[in-house]
């Protein structure tokens, strides 16, 4: 028995399967276009790597901006309450969870049955989310992926604009006068570490703290946002799954939700 | 005996002259890169105008965010306080001046002697101001200048997201979907003015209102607002001006200030 979560995001669609005891298999693609296709895809994807048909899966819950346009989900659950319950699974010590995703961002604090007990999101400003990073990564010349090898070392430059737009022309300037990538990279990131902090300043931290979505790959940002949050902030290879194994966890008959 | 303001803008920069009695003399020009160079032309052009030399000047106010930059100045002004004096002079029944720049805006409440009594001020946010709706005219492959007449008498497309960013993409989508550009148009401005509104909404309007800044030619967006808000607008010729006039009204010896 098998249950599935799907968790369609602005940037990336993610899956994962659960067994009723762990996570057995996660899978990603790019959302593109259509999220009903994307996440058609994961499903079958999913089931394919698993080598199971529709008749093992016993729930698909849909999670994430995308999952009204799944047709074949039993159940939409939200983000946030996903997200609680993904990290839950990943370390059942976590109270806190910041996620950096492709176009919000937001900090979820739980208690130790995964439940949310408070959150605060923000998907209303492209600042301090995946977007400002990959505006400014086209502004560089840069894959966003870089951005974060680049920035290590540096002395960051000034940006004094929150703003996506406004800082995207200070940065066209910097370049203009010759500032390196890396110092404006290095920049850059702690403008997004700025922001969160702000975000997450506002409803507090409380360990074990946990750094979830697209974002959160980034070594450099982590890093900074730690040191300025002062406490240790874990991530895992499972970052860019927390919604969908909370997703495949709640799906799970026995499961308390 | 003749006073000199100087306003640079992050789009354009302005310049008035006043004669004690009247402003006698109006220039514009795009600001470009150097604040310095522009702040320059403009005073050598007033003066060829008005057949003047640096004698017949009693003194040259500086105000906008270049102020800074320009060397010949002998005072720099706020342009909040620049601005209550300006629209003083336009009409001193004017109580409420709503102002959308190149890259902030405003909304001041003066009294009956153009002095500021309150205001309010956006410029971290690029979302409602110039350059909002420079970017989506971008993406609309039009003039800024054409976005009131496209709108005129279109059915406004919904544009959900308040973020410059966010409502690009928006923009993008509508175009490859086939909205029109005139329904695209109405919903942008439509945006710009609920934008507007929320920030006059928090400090309250008292007539007579007045529109000034390089968004206030948008006559689309003038009625708009003043549907919204329930009071007429006004506007003029000289509301580009409104700031430098104020600054060579403040100006001249007898100014009270
Ligand atoms: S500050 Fe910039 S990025 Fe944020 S909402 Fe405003 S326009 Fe968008």
């Amino acid at each position: 028995m098998i249950s599935i979560g799907i968790d369609v995001g602005s940037v990336a669609a993610k899956a994962a399967a659960y067994n009723g005891e762990k996570i057995i298999c996660t899978a990603l693609i790019p959302t593109g276009w259509s999220p009903r296709e994307s996440g058609t895809h994961l499903l079958n994807e999913v089931m394919e790597k698993l080598s199971i048909t529709k008749t093992d899966i016993v729930a698909i819950v849909g999670t994430g901006y995308g999952r009204v346009s799944l047709p074949f989900i039993d159940k939409k659950v939200t983000e946030i309450t996903c997200h609680g319950k993904g990290a839950h699974y990943i370390d059942p010590n976590i109270r806190t969870v910041i996620d950096i995703g492709g176009q919000d961002s937001k900090v979820i604090k739980i208690n130790r049955e995964g439940a949310v007990v408070d959150f605060l999101m923000n998907d209303k400003c492209a600042a301090g989310t995946g977007r400002f990073l990959q505006v400014m990564s086209n502004a560089l010349e840069i894959d966003v992926g870089q951005l974060s090898d680049l920035a290590e070392g540096a002395e960051p430059a000034n940006i004094n604009s929150m703003c996506t737009v406004f800082a995207e022309s200070e940065v066209v300037s910097l370049i203009a006068e010759g500032t390196s990538k890396e110092a404006i990279a290095a920049g850059l990131l702690h403008s997004v570490c700025n922001k969160t902090y702000s975000l997450v300043s506002k409803i507090g931290v409380e360990n074990k703290v946990y750094f979830s979505g697209g974002v959160s790959r980034n070594a450099y940002l982590r890093s900074t946002l730690s040191n300025k949050l002062g406490v240790e902030i874990i991530s895992s290879e499972q970052s860019q799954f927390l919604g969908a194994i909370g997703a495949a966890i709640i799906g799970y008959p026995s499961s308390v939700q």
